[in-house]
């Protein structure tokens, strides 16, 4: 069926026609995109996508994790084993799953997401079924082959200001260099994520702060060596661009050690054998050194707390990380973020934005902090809660306290490239829809709303990030 | 005053249609009532109720528990003392006192249960009065004496498709076997509830271990006698019907102890000393047992966690357990269902089912749990969210993340038998407000909303609970 | 822009015209505010208000703080120093970086209570702009120059029936006493609040317990002596007026230690060298001794938990206490709570209120416990949660569990007194919206929600606080 054009927007009439009127003014502005995980090469290379499957079901988790849950095997869905290779690699066998379980999204964001890509992307106005699996596969697959399809021209098409990616600290940046270099205009920025060189726990860290050396020439087996490479390496971000840093800790734990503590830490974290205590110290202590550089060079300071990362030990060993088994903990902001925010909290020059995924906090304890704080911001809703209701509750637990200003827009988070249009549009609708309840309930003026639905489609995103 | 017969349906007019639409279509589907306290014997020995104050106040919980929190003594509702005798048995009187407080329960979802048992099971539409109470006392008792309000008429004029009722490990089933002996078709099946024989701090445990061991011929005392001895019972209930075992938790916690500790953790349990911290592990670890249980024998495992029963210790002296002194208490799933999960999550023999008393928990944990783990299903709100805007707030939730068919349907939950088909309407019409809503707010296609309300009414119950 | 005179009353035509019927009929009743921090010698002395920055900037944490998280200066705003000394008093240059910035609120309840109270009190029906700020600064100071804006010609105008203020126990309530003296006819009258001298980590603790003793003429060295000098203020707080008795405690947490344990808990207490366990510990011991005073002298016992106080230090140092810097934390009221209502929780007696800032808590802790233990009842939604979202929430949250009897009708708890008549109508206008929409989905009869529109509006408070 068509999409309707009202969607997400209140059911009553005169707050409807608000809303209507709100997106129609900022539907067309362009995207801000400052947080996200597509693809660098893509822009770099600007080779076309070729098979639909790979572009809508093996890498999203979204889709994959749901259809696991009602027992179709993460094989028949192309997602890559541990070892890297798939079990099944036919495209249509993929698609063809996929198809029959369609309805399993009902309900979710994915629905929404996949429709209005297939739609406005596609062109394609049918729903995904069974019956019509072969035929929308070789629609999209013919599309693909065309120009207008290649990575820059949908980034062109999809009117994307600016698009950050996320590359780990030690990435070499070369398809970022190679966009830099083609002359190609479209804006694709690096984030610094540094989870492997500040992470006790991660994969390899011993030799991860081996390379770091290696990279900067700083003797990363001292704590002054350490910090002057991570100075080094922002730097170089900065230099492709970034304008972040993003951090992905289990939980919002921060600490503000005296030089000689951070030091000791140090000293046991680089052999390897840290407790987790002493890990997750040693965490908390490398977002407030973070805050400090960020002091200094500018890079806005990213925080995404509280998930459990691959929950399922069979599925980790089977598939490798991040398959879908990612969940969200309890999380505590006030007593977690106190040393980060006693040592840099009122810093007018600092900006850091954390993100939840812990609804609970968001009236208890994030809104009621970045309504006081003046260097916090809150991110938007994201992962479980970039959805129609995760952002309308989003909204109705932080507006009263933290009010829109220290908000900052939205943030996609995808590397479901061809979504990027319809998550901005999503958020771009529930917003428009909260600001017509305000005005028709008669707690906002009208021209007020016009202004404030500009702020949270472009302007707060671009600000904030200083893009 | 009559009935809204588009009650719980969304204000604004083309929602309201639609879901109007929806639940005519479902509305008289066959109830499936999968998990509930009715008495066994009322169907066994087809016997008339007597007494509105029997049927309707005194075994009520919701209704007592809110006259006492406005001081009115439970003896006055004819509520019986800890010996099992009541201070007021005067039907009547009980009645009284009820219809004088009745507008306490303004805004509940007693309110309504029992204004629509009331319409639709005894024909009254005026709201119980102070005025009225002797006259309406009247006639429902009048109509109890007519052979068509006998338990089993009931139940086929509500249209009942399958009742389970839930049973001690140790019961002898015998209203069971007498329904079964009787020839009526009426499909009335137990539950497997072993909470006597696995929770250690259990009035009676260590009794109750050695009457399990008289009903099995087990030796009870040994590690695995005991396993046996639940393994026969549970065969036992499967013979009368059962497909499911139920699991009454003050906590979530599960454990997977390798044989040689479960053992030794059994020796002391079986001694009646266990420490709390051991009797917590062992009823954690029985979750784990029963799990493996139920990928032979079949059984549907439910786990109700999170309630702190009998909070207070003068009322639970002086009229014992179960008195409305029941409190949820915040609830970590993520971390406790782990060594279940890590067992047996991703078999997709196994269907667990899980219900909750914490909210916080629905879009934090469960929802991501089960919309990713194949042996997990979310149960529907319970006990205290078993209402109108419990219901709604569990929609919006959940759906976003784990979809509708992750969800297991209804269950009414309840031993006031007039009110199951309260219950259930009030759940279909809630699941057609939202579906109404997801259409209406273009998230949805009707075709779809059809299907799915239709799933949600009838359907996934009976999938989920293997009927 | 005019204020919209269905404000926040639901977007649905019948369902607004029901709201809007109910709320007329009970707009118009009189103000009772039973807990508040307006200061006693406005209504004592009856001087003229001079400053509109004073009145509506300096002393509003509400206003500075959102205003500081955007990085405006404290000191800009007028807001004295820790020394009690302000670096800017000039109240036109305030005012007008208030205006410069009134946008911030845009969406919280400020803007709300700010612009009814700048239209309802002083006929201002333009929003304030940078552009208007020095006209609408000169007509608020002309109003506040003329005899009916004094305290007392408002208190009147406001239709207040009574308002309670909260002065220290050592406090000598000399306002109270001139304002008795006066013959005025308003009612104002105070409530005891003892943090001083039951917070063992309260600033001066020591000297407060010596100053206690010289108030009172008891020992206040001993346990006997100490208790006898609170019952002896509660009397005197009686005389002037009180009903009640507040406590703002960190958490939730009661004790019901004997005699014996409370007397040794004191001997260490009272030299000033607890430990911070032990500090917890006292606090939680006195909500209970002060609920046995309550039994005997009548006074309502107020809780107000959760709230991490002056979160950062660097503004603590710059300018004291209670600067916007209060945090609400994760709050646990069944485990807490129950010292105290396993000694008073089911004595019809006593009236304990509970206020939280964790939302968490009404449907799974609050109104569970509320919903039955006859002593207790639920506070409105404060602080952070005194708006039109928090406080539609909080009627979500907990009237399918409570009820709406075991409520307690609003307090503005404010000090802003020009808000009063805003902050009431705001919560009036709420309810009535969710009365209406009961109604209008066949959960409430019309009759009885004009019955509990006037019962949350007036009868409760009056009730529930003795006045």
């Amino acid at each position: 069926m068509p999409l309707d054009e009202n969607r997400l927007f209140p059911l009553e009439g005169t707050a409807r026609g608000l809303a209507r009127a709100l997106y129609d003014q900022i539907s067309g502005l362009p995207i801000i995109s400052p947080h996200g995980h597509t693809d660098p090469r893509w822009f770099a290379e600007n080779n076309a996508f070729t098979d639909a499957a790979q572009l809508f079901v093996t890498p999203d988790h979204y889709v994959f994790r749901m259809l696991f849950s009602q027992g179709i095997d993460l094989d028949a869905l192309g997602v890559p084993r541990a070892d890297g290779r798939a079990e099944v690699t036919d495209g249509r066998a993929i698609w063809r799953v996929f198809a029959q379980n369609f309805h399993l999204l009902r309900g979710t964001p994915s629905w929404l997401w996949l429709t209005q890509a297939f739609a406005d992307v596609f062109g394609i106005h049918e729903r995904l079924t069974a019956a019509n699996a072969d035929a929308l596969y070789d629609r999209i697959n013919d599309s693909l082959a065309k120009p207008e399809f290649r990575p820059r021209a949908l980034f062109e098409r999809f009117n994307i200001e600016a698009l950050a990616t996320t590359e780990s600290a030690l990435d070499d940046l070369r398809w970022h260099q190679m966009i830099r270099d083609s002359g190609w205009k479209g804006r694709v920025i690096t984030a610094y994520r540094p989870d492997a060189i500040v992470d006790p726990e991660f994969a390899g860290f011993t030799q991860n702060l081996a390379a770091l050396g290696d990279l900067t020439g700083e003797d990363t087996m001292t704590w002054a060596g350490y910090l002057a490479a991570h100075r080094a390496r922002r730097a170089f971000f900065i230099r492709h661009g970034a304008t972040s840093s993003d951090h992905g800790h289990p939980t919002a734990r921060t600490e503000n050690l005296s030089s000689t503590d951070a030091e000791a830490l140090f000293d046991i974290v680089k052999t390897g054998r840290a407790t987790p205590e002493q890990a997750d110290a040693f965490r908390g202590q490398m977002l407030t050194e973070m805050a400090r550089m960020s002091v200094d060079d500018g890079l806005v300071l990213q925080i995404h707390a509280g998930s459990w990362r691959n929950h399922n030990p069979g599925v980790l060993a089977k598939f490798g990380r991040d398959k879908g088994f990612d969940i969200p903990t309890r999380t505590d902001f006030v007593r977690n973020l106190k040393p980060l925010l006693d040592a840099f909290g009122t810093d007018t020059r600092l900006s850091i934005i954390v993100f939840m995924l812990d609804e609970t906090t968001l009236s208890r304890e994030l809104a009621p902090l970045a309504g006081v704080y003046p260097a916090l911001k809150l991110g938007p809703p994201w992962w479980f809660f970039d959805s129609p209701e995760g952002m309308r509750r989003f909204r109705e637990l932080t507006t009263e306290t933290a009010g829109f200003y220290n908000t900052v827009g939205f943030n996609d988070d995808t590397r479901a490239f061809c979504s990027i249009p319809a998550r901005h549009d999503v958020a771009r609708r529930v917003d428009c829809a909260f600001l017509a309840t305000l005005v028709t309930t008669g707690r906002l003026d009208e021209d007020e709303a016009y202004e404030v639905a500009h702020d949270l489609a472009y302007r707060l995103a671009k600000q904030a990030y200083r893009l």
